[in-house]
């Protein structure tokens, strides 16, 4: 039978989602541990695989198991199994034509942004600090230029092996409360750093080293040369992943307690 | 000189606030940088030494030193010599009749729990994780009766060196969003243990293993044995420090992002 689960991790000390033989991984641990509770060699695969320091919220897993376990044990026992950094939210049965990674129908990514003249301590790897205000009225704006379908070749990884350049961004909704800054970012799917690309434009517009249409600018070019950094990993969060209601997975709210 | 300081730290990796030799606390951290900032052996006191595992958001300090320093190098120049987990959010020159814990005329601290099937990965050490749902509005009942001016012995360490147990709770407000139960006490000051002991109380009100009015008869009995455990340290936040407006303290919003 195929099960799904619900993934939570701090990437922070991880190499990513990606199986590597001599790192650690998400995926690593999460096999080590599903294959314990199946008393069987099991692969897993993801709807997103993180990069190395992107923190996941509700990540989409499926694999294959002969094992019979009510859904209650596999939870408790993947967690039990499962190291302090990553836990599993939830698990549910579904039909052999459920893949978390190409059933997805949307994505959903938060980007948090400490706004302030200090550098974070609680927050130490969970948010990309920014010391010279931002104005989130700007970066709002040049968000608005980007929505809908286009050749977001500027903002693409040279490492991304998607087909087509061609995205279709369906929210970039930007959110400041006190000296916090959040990106929600919503897509069927996305180019490799893409997010991170989009928030290196985004921020040296609400730094104002950048006027509002620079946004604008860099995609038409469909340069990568023409955009800005690449934001750091430690702010990115997956939140959320949305399927066909066909398969009954359950709505869990990404994000609780970060805003 | 006397200088006050809003300080923030991940209270997961230290022994506490107290200096203690051969341990690490914040106080120790915090007079390693403010002594080689000031180039002279320095002591800093706090508004709250808060206990192992306690994280703050804005702690108050206060120090005595002859340097002259911008605030802006002291700030950057404080943060550039304290280790990743504790930083300093701002810097304000106080009246010498200014001291940290005695001027103080309230304290705010924010304890998170998680109420979910699922322990934490991403606020590992930031929450306490309870599994039984509770319902928020019985505990807020409860709190309800605590509040005002009580002897609330039965909620004090015993380690505690108060002078008298009698203290007045000014709030105590429980709020849910998702899987997350906020509470915020607010009091002058607090006995040893006082927060932590309250939420000892009310999780079981919550769980329904206890009766709404639990709360108020272990506050009669003024007798610790009658109460619940004490809470784990790594729900409890130090958020505010409130001081009379004759000394001009900044006020910075304790708690932007983690609710």
């Amino acid at each position: 039978m195929r099960l799904a689960l619900g993934v939570e991790y701090d990437g922070s000390q991880f190499h990513g989602w990606q199986f590597q033989p001599k790192q650690r991984t998400v995926q690593g641990e999460l096999q080590k541990a599903v294959s314990l509770v199946a008393n069987a060699q099991t692969e897993v695969f993801a709807a997103g695989r993180t990069d190395t320091g992107v923190h996941a919220l509700n990540q989409v897993v499926h694999f294959d198991t002969e094992a019979v376990r009510e859904e209650r044990n596999w939870l408790l026992g993947l967690n039990s199994n499962l190291p302090h950094d990553v836990c599993v939210k939830w698990v549910n049965p579904v039909s052999e034509d459920f893949n978390a990674r190409f059933s997805a129908i949307k994505r959903r990514y938060r980007y948090l942004i400490l706004n302030r003249d200090s550098r974070s301590s609680v927050h130490h790897q969970r948010m990309w600090w920014v010391y010279k205000p931002l104005d989130e009225h700007k970066m709002q704006q040049a968000a608005n230029s980007l929505l809908g379908q286009h050749d977001f070749s500027a903002f693409r990884a040279q490492e991304c092996q998607a087909k087509s350049p061609i995205k279709t961004l369906d929210k970039l909704i930007v959110t400041r409360r006190d000296d916090c800054i959040a990106v929600d970012v919503e897509a069927r799917s996305f180019l490799h750093h893409m997010v991170r690309n989009l928030m290196g434009v985004l921020v040296p517009i609400g730094e104002g080293k950048r006027p509002v249409d620079w946004a604008w600018q860099v995609l038409q070019s469909q340069n990568r040369n023409m955009a800005g950094v690449t934001a750091p990993p430690q702010g990115l969060y997956l939140t959320d992943v949305i399927y066909p209601d066909e398969f009954s997975l359950p709505t869990v709210s990404g994000f609780p307690v970060l805003w």
